[in-house]
């Protein structure tokens, strides 16, 4: 059993690392529900096993993120990049517009797939400077009485977060994809929030999306079945056979972040983590260059370069040998990417910090 | 550990039952992918593991079922219910009629989807007959020059199939959810042929399409990226982060399948246990009744009922007292339904059939 059979310090972007002790339940849950007769991959979604889980999941939701009753909660497929369109499609109905906050890569796919439905304004666009940094609640320029306001709250490729949803007094609409969870849910102002579930939530292959009832039933009904959120929500997300395997794993992933002390815990352990592997770039602003503003820092992944291209790849090198993987920048981008989602450890954050610190020092 | 820790025969119409050899693997792989330093769930959709698994099993099908070059596969997220309204969406455009075969509820809600979005031929319509039968050729009414045909190919809430996809001289599009590769797939006359996983080939969670190339160029463009073939196919199902767990799980399906013997081993066997259960059924003509005519039976659903709904309930709690699952019938019809699919063993069929002859004898 050499390295290759060891599991190593995950710092991937997504599909990211998962708590070890949720996928130590999963593995079993694989041959047997208890009770159920069959494994998690064999049973009926509309059976009373899984009608257990669904109910559990979305209870432990609502509890761990105080989602207020007058939302609706739904486990959907089709990733975030389903919700780009579903949203404007059922809601940017004709006659109105949606502003759309271009922080960063995935915000303008959101924009331009909202484009080519309706009548779209970028109230802000981060495009000139690198995407370095999100806007100040100031900067955003609305168009008159939008239908939402789309805003990506972590930018996954540059490294950029809202601290703080924005004030803006019109209906926000977030994709939190990359940080849904690594802290208290902030809900003022909001309509709607999605979710892929690849980064904190569990594994690939579920979205989770809250809206709230009186938004939702706003919504365009004359669309296909599968892209009326009124028929899911009504079905509760088994409209069709949902993801089963995606939204159990979710599930257990809840009640690991429970375990762990909520939401709040999490954001603290979130906060102190991301604050080593930075204190660690800080430590040598001559090497070092970080993509985002130090105003704008995500803390769910820490986005930089060495000094050149060939140190970014020796630095992935070195990191590798170490057992430190998935530390290599977004394609378009490059540089490293350092992804310290909610299952990601404090050791391994202090390897990494110890690893730069380090490099090429000697 | 009491029968609540013991696996069952499952006989659950979907999600179904899988191979404990395909389970047995997967529960390894979630911990760790051999070299990835990670498990299954945690590795990148773009790196080289999750590569070589969609590689492998891309490969494996096309071997498997003889699917020439001259044909694209994908693996989508959504279900079938997405490629109710996406195939017509692309190829349903305006000025062309679609025709649908109605052999059942599900192909109804592919026909109701394609009517809010175009103009749809009901070609044939097993309605008034209770669906209890599939037409022979020259019972179908098409339209002049239909842009396609869509059928089902096998009907899990009635339990009919056809044998042989219908001759008819126009391009064909079969969901083939229910029975895709329990036997050898026969192409001829198609254009498009789709199939949610969580029967023959794996969880729920992703969609086998395989289009023929010429056709997919024919499909619109002017639709939200995610409903685009042509980009999916461009992208090698990666357009975004596809459902990697579910994809994987029917990679190892395949590899069973291939172990099995392949597709014409799979039928022979599909045929013998469905014999087994139909001569148990056939030889008591006075209490058992089918729901399918017998030259439409289904190889993958065995739907019938008692004598009464009571003898229904007392069967199926029977049925469980011996370790047979999943027997009730489709909520909105009722009685009995056995579900045959590839990973469904001869020992299960033969409980299944010996049950049946004795129920009520004595």
């Amino acid at each position: 059993m050499g390295p290759d059979h060891e599991r190593k310090h995950n710092f991937t972007a997504g599909p990211g690392v998962l708590p070890l002790e949720v996928l130590e339940g999963l593995r079993d849950d694989l041959l047997l529900i208890v009770g159920a007769g069959a494994g998690i991959l064999e049973i009926s979604h509309r059976g009373e096993h899984f009608e257990k889980i669904l109910a559990e999941a979305e209870a432990r939701l609502r509890a761990l993120a105080g989602i207020p009753e007058d939302w609706e909660i739904l486990f959907l497929p089709g990733g975030a990049s389903t919700q780009f369109f579903q949203v404007p499609l059922s809601f940017l109905t004709p006659g109105k517009t949606a502003d759309y906050l271009v922080t960063g890569h995935w915000a303008a796919k959101a924009r331009d797939e909202a484009a080519a439905l309706g009548s779209v304004n970028t109230a802000w666009d981060g495009k000139a400077s690198g995407y370095d940094h999100v806007p100040r609640d100031d900067e955003i320029r609305l168009s008159e009485s939008p239908a939402y306001v789309h805003y990506t709250s972590n930018n996954t490729i540059y490294g950029t977060r809202f601290s703080r949803p924005p004030r803006l007094d019109v209906p926000l609409v977030a994709d939190k994809s990359s940080d849904m969870l690594a802290g208290p849910l902030d809900l003022e102002g909001h309509v709607l929030v999605y979710a892929s579930a690849q980064k904190n939530l569990g594994p690939a292959g579920v979205t989770l999306v809250l809206i709230r009832k009186d938004f939702l039933e706003t919504a365009r009904d004359d669309v296909p079945s599968m892209l009326r959120y009124r028929l899911h929500a009504e079905k509760e997300s088994r409209l069709n056979t949902p993801p089963v395997f995606a939204i159990h794993a979710l599930g257990r992933v809840l009640r690991w972040i429970e375990e762990q002390g909520g939401l709040v815990a999490m954001a603290d352990r979130n906060e102190k983590k991301a604050a080593l592997v930075y204190a660690a770039l800080d430590a040598r602003p001559d090497f070092y260059r970080g993509l985002s503003r130090p105003d704008s820092r995500s803390l769910m992944n820490v986005c930089f370069r060495a000094p050149s291209p060939e140190l970014d790849r020796k630095l992935v090198a070195e990191a590798e040998r170490r057992g430190l993987i998935g530390l290599s920048g977004y394609r378009d981008v490059g540089g490293l990417r350092a992804s310290l989602y909610n299952a990601c450890p404090m050791e391994a954050c202090e390897a990494l910090a110890g690893l730069l610190l380090a490099f090429g020092e000697t």
